[in-house]
């Protein structure tokens, strides 16, 4: 692979030839910003970094599936909010939903379940459900040009992780299938688990509660930190959630990366700034780029593909 | 490698055929008990089971040594207790610290680095402190059976993840060179970071308290499950803290491999017994062993060499 054809579904003249110019200098054995293979450790967020996450996240969807399944059990449950805008099928309270708000319904919905059962519900679903504009599965809405850069940057010899604010679980159950990560290699939002020997061997049930904080904000490099015990050189988010995995790699001594996907493409995908209710943030995530130097990524612009179900 | 010479660091007519057997049966293709390799998880202990861990925890005389450094600058501290007894030198005192005075006095020791000044003092002291018995370095100190077993295992596909109830930043100062495990592939007890903006950049800093419980008990499955998303297939410990982590390996639909090792050999290491504080259990490990079927490793008759630096 040349810098001719590297990047192919990233057009020239702009965020393409940064990264390339990037890898470029990390790799150079004898350059001054040689960083050997363990330590090139690249973070991607997930919603909206490496897949659609409009008109809301995707596990919202799959979590709305679920409560069909429980209300159709208990019927009590139907008329209770936020039940009944979820099942209404109401997309706009569906999008004002806040992360806590959506967490909460979430930590609900699949408790009591083993992690292999669990598994196996986010596969039922994410193998079935279709996306409510593009009409094609969820998993098929990753954008083509993140998922070159993930395959560019493993030859080379970087590892690639991905750091989500969504549940770890539900993105693992794809992971390896559509990004070519590792269940391992997937940090992210977390539900308590606990030790049940209700049926005589020792089996690990869901719990109604977070197991920590969601992994966006502080918690983000934090949980880097915790699970790979390196510091990214590259990191990619678009939303404020992502902001201080984005400052962790940034600080670190030598060279790094900082890349931020704009959502500025309403034709093939959406239009929309990034929320930063998570964070307590007032700065908008485009004005932090700007101002720390980070590198802006237009979908509009920089990708010639966003997903593979499109015309090009 | 064919099974006529495969693990000779272990002896004929025991384990080691147990090993070599279930290995064999795991990755027959067409057998019927076959584990493709992505799931061919196995997860290790490591004090006690992957290197000594006595007359106290290796990580225990690095925390006597920053001791030695923190009362040299607040010489109060000296008189007071376990302070004074571990800077005595008092190897009956360290032996009988519980693992919860460990704690207590291991998250006091290193507040305030951050994880790369951790990495850094860890790996200064590794590198230099000695053994007081057997007069080498502590690293030196890993049970060749062992190594050779991690180095089979990834021969045929596994993946091998370090699972101990010490520091995680502890072990995986010296996991790739001691073990050939990357520092992403351990998990164990851990402290809290923070983030810390007072030098202008986001820098993580240690908490001296812990991030979660202690990696011993029913976290120890938790904290598997959490971090690699799968359940393994093969499960090595020595200590009633392990015993979750083999009833959950054992519990698994299919084949699987729980190993104990039993120090019953006082003349090459030592001979003792698991204490059973940290699980609150009153059955003796060795008992649950028997019990549950698991294949208990001993020291004197299993391994045909301990230590590297030993005549064999």
């Amino acid at each position: 692979m040349t810098s001719q054809t590297a990047l192919s579904a990233w057009r020239a003249g702009g965020v393409r030839e940064q990264i390339l110019d990037f890898v470029q200098r990390v790799t150079q054995p004898d350059g001054p910003e040689f960083v050997p293979p363990p330590d090139r450790v690249a973070v991607f967020d997930n919603d909206g970094t490496l897949w659609c996450e409009k008109p809301t996240y995707t596990q919202a969807f799959f979590v709305l599936q679920r409560l069909g399944e429980l209300t159709a059990a208990k019927p009590e449950l139907r008329d209770q909010e936020p039940y009944r805008a979820l099942l209404a099928g109401d997309h706009a309270a569906l999008a004002a939903l806040s992360p806590g708000d959506i967490a909460r319904v979430v930590l609900q919905a699949h408790a009591g379940l083993t992690p292999e059962e669990f598994n196996a519900a986010a596969r039922r679903f994410l193998d079935q459900a279709q996306h409510p504009r593009f009409g094609v599965r969820f998993t098929a809405l990753t954008y083509v040009p993140m998922l070159e850069l993930l395959a560019y940057l493993r030859a080379h010899d970087f590892r690639v992780f991905i750091a989500t604010g969504g549940g770890v679980e539900f993105v693992r159950a794809v992971s390896e299938e559509i990004y070519g990560v590792s269940r391992d290699d997937v940090i992210g939002s977390a539900v308590q688990l606990a030790v049940d020997r209700s049926a005589g061997t020792l089996r690990l049930v869901r719990q109604a509660a977070f197991w920590g904080s969601p992994d966006e904000g502080d918690p983000k490099p934090i949980n880097i930190q915790g699970h790979i015990g390196r510091r990214p050189i590259l990191a990619a988010g678009n939303s404020a959630g992502d902001k201080e995995m984005l400052e962790y790699t940034q600080a670190r001594d030598g060279a790094s990366l900082c890349l931020l996907v704009n959502h500025d493409d309403e034709v093939r995908e959406y239009a929309y700034a990034s929320r930063g209710a998570t964070t307590h943030e007032t700065e908008p995530i485009l004005d932090t780029a700007a101002r720390l130097g980070w590198t802006v990524v237009s979908m509009k612009a920089d990708f010639r593909t966003v997903f593979a179900s499109q015309p090009h």
